[in-house]
């Protein structure tokens, strides 16, 4: 089934008879259009692409002839609901996403509106081989940094020296974007999920958490190693380390076609909790990844979705105890028919760098 | 005028009791928050800042005492129309950028919501000691960076080394994020105001536009440079240009307090319409920058906003002839009571690349 058959399927039972994509990323799924402003407009008769001026040349060269593209520089919403109506589209579905402004702007007589959540996004949690080599080279090309600039991350370095070579190392490695800012937090910092590096030096005795993605052609990856600092308290970090790396490996072994995504979570959790640093692990175990670097399913508590073929995620457990520090270890996997596949290669031995 | 109270005393002209702020670059302009998720309920009586438990140290080190903070982990919404309730706000302001989704979630008895537009894009426009101290920082980054890499663009280089240089030079320079991905764009592509960079190598003959900005501690300079490559049709391409380098300094002569956006894009518009280019101009004269790259003023043909003391914002006319290349000759100007000073200081003198 192509991409575009799976939104055309899903009409009828969201109870629309067509549907506006304008979220950028649903926009280059469905068209392979990598510009930043243009709507789709699909229903059972159509399939149109519409952008404007300024677009006008890469849209020829990008879009494929499934749709018929339209250039329009003034008011596309009006352009939008004219088509809506002469295609007989009654109801036509709207991205819950877009802003209220723009909802507003559609609010026209003669079609009604319904807002949609993750009409796209749902069919994007299934990979297809395309996608799953472009995730694959976004981890290679994130792994290749990383091993590069893992001997820099020594006692001495800063957090931001850190981040700035791994940030290089992966734009020579052909990453256009990165999926988000990287985290390299040590000691105290490595306690907090979402520290930005800052000038503080890599103490003896620190654990480092480095997290990172990379990109190619859209794809994202994303990972997360921690590494130990010989010094004080070592026995307490390692404890805290293989407490995580048995949550991490205990989740991916949980994880199975038909399963359901809360249950790969608690799997981690409970790991974690009979260790008793279940008050330190307060995000969820994992979260898709594709053109977004956080999309469905959802690993966590409340992932009320069942874990099919095709599926890509991260499983990253967590403990981060206030005044010792943060460890935690993020793999990339793949469902497959059998179980999981395990993307990424880097290793999860303890590294204890002295 | 401190910032907050430019919202507080907008908030009965906007016809409401108070205002919830959700996007990212409004809560840090009022609250100097720098994370990623957060909301602001303000109202004559209150300040209430609201975030999740993973921010609750950042928060704590980064927000003013003027605010009151509050971790709400579960249902946001839940907790902000009960506070809206308890501070007798029966109709609330909300940012119509939200999506309509988070517009949904908020729809409760009791308290009636009511968008707002630009309610702190608004106050954003006037830039204060501190953002015109930042701007000119971003500015200064950018401008050393591309002093750097200069010499490289020439005859053999690809569009991408260049911007990849460039890039790198960004971030050595302290530039934490960019404010777009960077445009090296040459011969053919130089005709796209939006080109990418790609692998095609920089010919003699060729004009090259590289747009690019840097950034510091969140606030953006954008500027656009034009090099020509000795080589054919060499006199057109400067009578190009000249051109457009005198519609930026017309333009940014005709800036002075008091003075219509309009008319600065109208002043630009009209050397390159006078020249014969008038077609190959499509996009505005100007926007203003900030905590975005792209915010008020707009200086276009429908730009209804009066130049004030305090804006910020480009000049970036353009000629675009495919078949020939393009030219965009893009600086940054701040508004004084006396007219424009000019923040970009790389030179603007035509350089012909050998």
């Amino acid at each position: 089934m192509t991409r575009l058959q799976a939104i055309t399927g899903a009409l009828r039972q969201k109870g629309v008879d067509g549907v506006l994509i304008s979220s950028r990323k649903n926009v280059r799924y469905l068209s392979e259009f990598t510009g930043s402003s243009a709507y789709l407009l699909i229903s059972p008769k159509a399939r149109l692409f519409i952008t404007d001026f300024r677009y006008q040349e890469q849209a020829g060269r990008e879009v494929p002839a499934d749709f018929r593209i339209s250039i329009v520089n003034d008011s596309p919403e009006d352009f939008i609901i004219e088509k809506a109506r002469s295609l007989d589209i009654s109801v036509l579905g709207f991205e819950s996403t877009v802003s209220y402004g723009f909802y507003q702007s559609l609010l026209r007589k003669g079609v009604r509106l319904k807002a949609l959540t993750g009409i796209a996004e749902e069919a994007r949690r299934i990979k297809d081989q395309t996608e799953l080599r472009l995730i694959g080279s976004a981890i290679g090309r994130a792994e290749k940094a990383f091993r590069d600039i893992k001997p820099f991350i020594r006692p001495g370095a800063t957090e931001r020296q850190i981040a700035l070579m791994l940030e290089d190392g992966l734009k020579k490695n052909g990453c256009r974007t990165l999926p988000f800012d990287i985290i390299v937090a040590a000691g105290k910092n490595s306690s907090m999920p979402h520290a930005q590096p800052t000038d503080n030096r890599i103490r003896p005795g620190d654990l480092v958490v480095v997290d990172w993605g990379g990109e190619a052609e859209g794809y994202y990856s994303d990972m997360t190693r921690t590494l130990l600092m010989n010094g004080r308290n070592l026995a307490k970090k390692l404890e805290l380390y293989t407490t995580v790396l048995e949550a991490n490996q205990r989740a991916i072994q949980s994880v199975a076609s038909g399963v359901q995504a809360r249950t790969v979570d608690k799997t981690a959790r409970d790991v974690i909790k009979k260790a008793g640093y279940g008050e330190f692990f307060g995000h969820g175990t994992g979260h898709g990844v594709g053109l977004d670097v956080h999309e469905l399913p959802r690993v966590s508590r409340v992932g009320r979705e069942t874990i099919r073929p095709g599926m890509v995620f991260t499983i990253e457990p967590g403990i981060y105890v206030p005044g010792v520090g943060g460890v935690r270890i993020e793999d990339m996997i793949r469902v497959k028919a059998d179980g999981a596949e395990v993307m990424t290669s880097l290793s999860r031995t303890p590294d204890v760098i002295r």
